[in-house]
């Protein structure tokens, strides 16, 4: 059985490849931290610090991780590299390239081989990588399900405002 | 029946948009039973039936399911049709066409809106949809986190000995 | 039998997924009005606001809808959503985003599965989603199809002028 | 004033580039039939019979049609064409080639610049196709709106027998 | 006004499908220009003034054109229903739009059908559109084909200044 | 002054990377077969034999060549070596592969730099690479113009009378 | 400094991420026996074998290993994943899927972030894999090159003997 | 000047169809300083200059050259040109165009036929370009090889850095 604290969740990891992914990446802390979930965020490279990679994957769970979202741009195998090494679910992020507009990034996310999953979202996609991660830990944990409720009544109420606006301006 | 006890497992919801799906996703069903987490199969249609594709999402977490697995092709809305109707997890299986390929799928399945993840995988990964969706649950069983090291560990050996066997072939 | 009143066109309806499609969008807004053609502009969110879509496209042939044109970008779901809660012929109009430049909101748009057809034009085509609205209400109003004949005479001689003008410069 | 005959509906028009369209196209004839809806099968080619395009589509709101579905494959201008020579609305159908699986026929006949619109079905959509054009005579014909009612419920029941079978097929 | 004597040169006609073309286009009337050859632009739209497009192929033999290039973007049919009116060769320009790059241009220009070719050059190839038309005038006439190798030969000498200057500074 | 013989044509080169494309490029050979004009079909491989591409197209123009088609698959660099040792029209083929089906052929074919035209036709478009060097022929040639137009009206009138078979068959 | 041995060549690795891909991947066998180079067939999974794809590549250099083929279908990361644990050459090759054809296996592999290089070749270019192999292992080797100068004269051969063939079957 | 003496390096060729690519290309040249590897840098087009492409190729091995790298976009042919007369290993790089981004220039470079490899690179992978030549050189040359370690060490140092940095900045 696994036990970190009483009443804590467990934590989030945002993974990317290169610190100029951050200004992607910097949406999905935010979102975790609006949601009140603790992450951590590092950088990892699967080609430059390949151990780092497969040691943080190894001890993620151990270490009272729930789920780990990796960010990564082009030959994007940070995902897979660290799929590879933990049995936690992996969320990719394909990152925007500036030439492939991260359309390569997003195959080499998705088309991972049968045995070895990763939870591709979309291109750029950090805050759905983050919500995503929240509904994993929100399976077990009403109080976190019940705050992704609300964030989609947040949405609704959003649209609905936009509507109401748009609608009149055109009467 | 599937009875969702104390220490019993959450259920897994294997959903297709077209009964020709099944060949594909039949996969998803037999992995899932190797790996001893109860599930159920349905056809339901994004576009055919939306409201039991509603009904059917609105109503999954009481009903004792953890994730959803959704399965479409060509404009593959299924998977997003259930996510926009529930908080839990959804898994989107893009399934090849015979026009192009599965990559429209693809992208209708994982370049999902802010606010609205669609956990995607390869297409036509059924197998990976339902390891993906047992990593989910196995977030907080150490028993089925158990199961899923092993079933790696079995990956691990198979290539192990074809690597033995192909590596003596040219000896 | 339908009556809406005793001379007046039916509506168009232009939806759209998010308020920032409206620069797009505004184009259809001007053509329709140039027409003289009625027509309300909404915000509806095919997996934010699911309900109010489906809501609308029901409701839309009885509350005098005549098409109704939805516009939305990546994984464009809208269009499929309303098509299938309507037989009002359905236009949807694939807008271009950021990273795969409107070619998965294209896919996502057209490639509808047999039996739910959505009338899909050029991404971000908003004028041509407009003028096929009208093409269609125009099968039995013959007063709009004279106005839709003279559109086209407009047209060709804008292109006749640039023709001269152009001609003329390299002689 | 149009006036075909009292009770009757327009016809649709069926228009193919190449007799060998056929195989694609015979289900756009076999729903229209079934749904009683009259209409007529050519075979124009934008390139090949280029007047007869041109003469077929300028003399069609007179001879009674209300849509004209074209299919072509390729580079294919066919709906284009002939939408150059009318205000009826026209429907285009890319048919797959066994070059580019009909990805560049989709492009040629849906990224049709402002002005000129085709209402562009899946790739091999026939039936699709089909069903719009019942969807825009139906606007003001309430007796096959109700019988394109009646054709979404029987797939919804289709659906929902195959769901019954497969759902018990796994319990 | 050109005529045709007897040891005059065949015109080329540029003709684009928008005025907006012409920035793209211009470089065909430099070239074109430079060599000696005569030439007239025209700005004629296979949708929107469809008439004239055929009139003018139907024409073009007889009123001294050797080869007629046409330029086109999006569903670029202009080359096409050009070559459809005329046996002269015409060679195809698709132009880069602001969302498919140019791609959806080239897929509608260069995959006609089987007997109605069109001689496709690049996206935005304006310049090699009208070498080729030199090229085309040049089988049959010494001067011009001694033209477009003196032109070959100072290109070569361009690129080994290029050579020279870039090769001593990393020297 | 080019001088070949009273009444003769220039010949048209068919010319092909590698002997397995005979079977796309035959087409080639019965097209200008059936049109009476002489050819001579070769293999020469841009990238195993470059010599023989350099000197075959430095030579042609004097052997009496009017036009090279040039037929290759995969990174098809075939006809770009070819034009750039020739200023005669060079045709490029772009033959299909096992692989990318083309695309990448057509992309390296067509794509020339400025300043050295490749003509290209459609993915395995050897029947129009064949009128295409006709039509080049023909700018200067009324006999072989006239052929082209018969052709022309021959494929009118099978249209014509496949439309008639299919239209009686549906009515 | 290394010394394997007074007159040896280095060997060469072909890994491959699954036994499915020797079929592919037998003709660089092949071609290196055919030259005379050493080399061992291996079959080592990125993601299902991570640590033995690590190790191997440690230690190849060592072990006698000049360069490394890595073959790998879909999200192909193997070839980087040796890269990134060596700074032997690692030629990539992108073996073709049932899905997209390869083309997410060649994105996957030829997109490497800056600093950690793999030598892509062709979807399913086994037989350039090798000769790629050898043409390193012959920078220093001047027996070695002299064998692929040879082949190359083969090739060249071969070629010319067709083009007699074919080019007398037309005459 | 370099000179290839007893225990000097072979040099490294930095060859590019066009002088605006110099600015792509500029890395490659500052990589292979930094690592004290000699090096030319050379315009060469295959089409513009063919003779000299071939005469440099066939040259290059006598004149001390190890690798050459050939860098080019569009329908990229240098690589695949110079690879044609040399049996030195060719390192491609595609460069990005304006219009398709550099992935025509990808299929032109990397989708070689059967015999003759070039060694691709990513779209405007300058930098992992002469990391590869490094490699090649570094086969036989333990010092080079060293360094080429040293550079990996420094990678994953920056890696770490910036890891520490952004890890603090969310905790």
């Amino acid at each position: 059985m696994f036990v970190i604290g009483d009443d804590s969740l467990r934590k989030i990891a945002i993974v990317m490849g290169s610190d100029s992914d951050l200004s992607v990446m910097r949406t999905a802390a935010d979102t975790l931290k609006a949601l009140g979930v603790p992450f951590a965020v590092r950088v990892i490279s699967a080609h430059r610090t390949p151990d780092q990679a497969r040691d943080f994957a190894r001890a993620a769970r151990a270490e009272g991780y729930g789920a780990i979202i990796a960010a990564a741009g082009k030959a994007a195998h940070l995902a897979g590299a660290i799929a590879a090494n933990t049995t936690l679910p992996v969320i990719g992020v394909p990152v925007k390239s500036s030439t492939l507009n991260g359309l390569e990034a997003l195959l080499s996310t998705v088309e991972m081989p049968p045995g070895m999953p990763v939870a591709t979202v979309a291109i750029d996609g950090a805050k759905n990588a983050a919500l995503l991660a929240c509904e994993m830990l929100a399976i077990e944990d009403a109080a976190l399900a019940e705050k992704l409720s609300e964030n989609r009544a947040d949405m609704a109420r959003a649209i609905a405002a936009k509507d109401e606006e748009i609608r009149l301006q055109f009467e």
